[in-house]
């Protein structure tokens, strides 16, 4: 088994910096590094917002698509390889959007991540800092990002809370 | 009068662990714990959401309910008595519905905090880093509960800002 | 050139206590002070705002008003003055419901406050943690704050994230 076996996780508002910040982090690594990525282009906002992500990878990186079997990918990622898991609300998103059973995938995923087999970041959104949102489905994901966060905070070796590009030590 | 004095206030955003780590706070301290439940049930979704809260309080704790007058409540509590109030967003919530005279009550109620009896632990909704609403009702909460958040901090001998279940140290 | 030169970013939700953390800040530098105000009223809520934070500042300060022109008219005040800039989120709003090139004048404004000429405080909104706004304007605004943020930031010497009225140092 690897010596640098540990999970940073890596939450802040839109546009907080997280994924940068995630990439400085995972630089310190030797590449190769894993990106597992979890958006799915539905719209050319989102396909923007991908391919402004992709621009600043080169090479050195691979990318794995893992929109909703997350756990499964974790799993098979060679032991010691640094990761980059980004992100977990847009998998959250995926997961409710396809009518799964958003605990059991969490819980399934949670057990992954508190047993790293390398160094591996992981990047969430925090979305319940706002008033509180007038549609119920916008209040199922929120709560559910809310505990997921939270779970996956828990077994993390550190936690990190970005605000303008800066990150805010938390555990 | 008792030796331990103190108002701790725990923020954060929806889901962020704030009643979880307040109740681990207030356990420190001998019970029986005063728990004053400020939150109405209109709707399933928030009976649910009571209906969890309690599923995690055993017979040690003592249930005052207080949706509006959470001032006079917590002047009836016994001296050195441990108090969790929650939250603070809900009562403001509760007074704005009510019509009553936010300004006035808020300060009644920060008059009573800034003395506490007892380790009294006071948790509440941080709802203002997200896009300005678009409803003036929602702007007029949203301004409401910042102004009481500072007000309540001001005189708080500890404050909490929550994120993904882990507390960050504000005061 | 003066001594005290720096550039303090403050930052954080609506009714956080920003502006008068602030001003608290440039108090301990010696007056006359420069209040560099970027808002417009265009209703009666905004001038309520506005007049709130006039009625907060004194004789001792001179007010500029820089709505669009806010690089040019940090260009123009007296080397050593103290200078405290009211919002950076107003600015960007005004700019792009001007239609301006918002990339554009945020590099020509980052590079202004990247050589504060005295001390310099700046205030500007977190607004990217809540949920995803429905609206295409709205996540537009809060992608081009967020990216602002980050860069003001990252020429700032000290950055502050406030919660509740209390200061979080971020750098």
């Amino acid at each position: 088994m690897p010596d640098d076996r540990r999970l940073v996780f890596i939450i802040g508002g839109a546009r907080s910096g997280k994924s940068a910040h995630a990439e400085r982090l995972i630089e310190a690594s030797p590449a190769p590094w894993i990106y597992v990525a979890t958006g799915q282009a539905f719209d050319g906002e989102m396909e923007d917002r991908i391919a402004e992500h992709k621009a600043r990878r080169d090479q050195r990186w691979r990318t794995i698509e893992a929109p909703l079997e997350l756990a499964t990918a974790l799993r098979d990622v060679p032991d010691g390889e640094p990761v980059l898991v980004d992100c977990l609300t847009l998998w959250l998103s995926n997961q409710i959007l396809a009518e799964c059973d958003v605990g059991k995938e969490s819980a399934r995923l949670v057990e992954v991540l508190a047993a790293p087999r390398g160094p591996w970041f992981v990047v969430s959104n925090e979305v319940g800092l706002g008033i509180v949102p007038d549609n119920a489905l916008a209040r199922r994901f929120r709560d559910a990002a809310g505990r997921l966060n939270q779970e996956v905070a828990a077994v993390a070796d550190e936690v990190l809370l970005m605000a303008a590009g800066l990150p805010i030590k938390v555990k």
